[in-house]
């Protein structure tokens, strides 16, 4: 092992909108001491979210204590959206999202002397450029195909954050005017808007991958042409970075076979050079994994040279 | 002065479409010691072109030697396109340019220790960000809106190259498949074709700045169309990059009033967090003093703390 430190232990977790996830892992050999699955439950709201994963986290803290003898270092938390001081923004899918101090709560409900809060996008792009599908490729990017669309870009190993936290947010995308439909790329072709306007066409309620599946003509139709203005603008994002490698994750990548081969095609049509497409390593855990990354480099471990945190996860 | 090294001279060449300009500038004080200004004759082919440059720069190179009592130490210089070692690649602006070894020529035929060779509006990026509009502003933008697009992004100090030298090459940006006419963003709202298509439906040839004054309905109509289709194109650019500052320059920007308030009202209806938008410092000299701060960067000069070159320059 190439990296030590003194022995000690992180908090890494992510707050999906459907559930969240919790890990400790300790500092000197990466080892995965501890992790917790909770529902999110959002349609209760946020703040009993929250509160539950603090829960769960103040007894991983005392666990993680107890296995290294030395206190949780620090926190690193990830949420869709940017995550300010006093709210977070830009993250419309989850409800009540947008009125949490994430970082205080943390700070003030776990007694740990770092939080650092991040868009959970960017973290998982980071775990692709440090343990996954990306490593050895810079620059690189990650596309999030998922309830959400975005994106990590990676330069000189890091995640750019854009000045307000919002590089890679290509779900506020503008469409063409002339298109039929709402304004913004995710409005149509975020896997949410797939499923419900392809029940719609159906006549009973359908998932996004359910409406990859479909044999109706009318949805087949919807899904090809929201895919095909989808690989649009995920060509014009690869022609302004010139990335060595993109990596696709996200729910829609079930359907992997409906995405790959015809997004390929379309960046062999337009894009100047073509980057590598591979499927993202890390599916659910890859925010995890980045939120471990960044409580990681808030006590100063060099990243590069952490080996992948490995062991037992809850799932 | 904050900066000092050894007393030299460096040789910026920015070799464009219409124009070839050269200056040579001291590395110890950043004044210009002397400067030249072709026509580029493109017509009569790409080699003509890069031989009467290496003859005016060997003029300047003996004069910068006898005023300055040393060797030229480097020589940088730019184009439009993706400078490679054998060949230069996207610049379909300029006939005959693809074909040229432009660094090998440089150095053999100048002689220079060290020849550097990149894109121009990358290097106008460059220059923007050392010395212009968009100096202490990073993340930042800088758009060229001419004959030909493209984008300089400017992060750490740094313009993003992009694996293959491609970044920014939004010219190639791939239109709404729906949308009539030719595929790529460049072939409607590059400034040729602006006027070439403003010219056909006024019966007579136009420039774009002629298109942009035209009172003719259907003239206004095509460059309205032209300009809400572009602007739609910057504003994701935008939402990708998330930039605290986009600065606008080319030919397209001496129509401002066209440009600069109807995209801001385009980015606010779309980006979350829209930049400070303002026009570029330097008009037509942006990408060679981008090529000076090449050459000066590759002799180990901190360019953060190089002043502006400054003294007379031929117009």
């Amino acid at each position: 092992m190439s990296w030590s430190t003194p022995p000690g232990f992180v908090l890494g977790i992510d707050f999906g909108g459907t559930k969240i996830a919790l890990a400790t892992v300790a500092t000197d050999d990466g080892r995965i001491i501890d992790s917790a699955l909770l529902e999110t439950d959002a349609a209760r709201g946020a703040p009993q979210a929250v509160e539950r994963a603090l829960a769960a986290a103040r007894r991983l803290l005392d666990r993680g204590a107890a296995a290294v003898g030395a206190e949780c270092a620090a926190v690193g938390a990830v949420s869709p959206g940017v995550v300010l001081p006093d709210r977070i923004v830009l993250a419309p899918n989850v409800p009540g999202w947008e009125q949490l101090a994430l970082e205080s709560l943390l700070r003030d409900g776990l007694g740990v002397p770092r939080a650092v809060v991040g868009t959970d996008v960017k973290a998982a792009g980071l775990a692709e450029a440090l343990w996954g599908s990306l490593r050895g490729s810079d620059p690189a990017l990650f596309l999030n195909l998922g309830t959400g669309l975005a994106a990590a870009f990676v330069a000189d190993g890091r995640v750019l954050a854009g000045a307000h936290g919002a590089a890679g947010e290509l779900g506020y995308n503008a469409r063409d005017r002339a298109a039929a439909g709402p304004p913004t790329l995710e409005e149509v072709a975020g896997g949410r808007s797939i499923g419900e306007r392809g029940g719609a066409l159906a006549g009973r309620p359908m998932s996004a991958a359910e409406a990859f599946a479909s044999e109706l003509p009318p949805v087949r139709a919807l899904v090809e042409e929201t895919l095909d203005e989808l690989f649009t603008h995920l060509a014009n994002a690869i022609v302004l970075l010139d990335p060595a490698r993109v990596a696709l994750g996200g729910g829609l990548l079930r359907s992997e076979a409906r995405i790959l081969p015809p997004l390929a095609a379309r960046l062999a049509e337009v894009v100047p050079f073509p980057p590598e497409l591979v499927r993202a390593r890390f599916s659910d855990d890859g925010a995890l994994l980045g939120a471990v990354a960044l409580a990681l480099g808030a006590v100063g471990v060099e990243l590069a040279s952490v080996p992948l945190p490995a062991g037992e996860r809850a799932a």
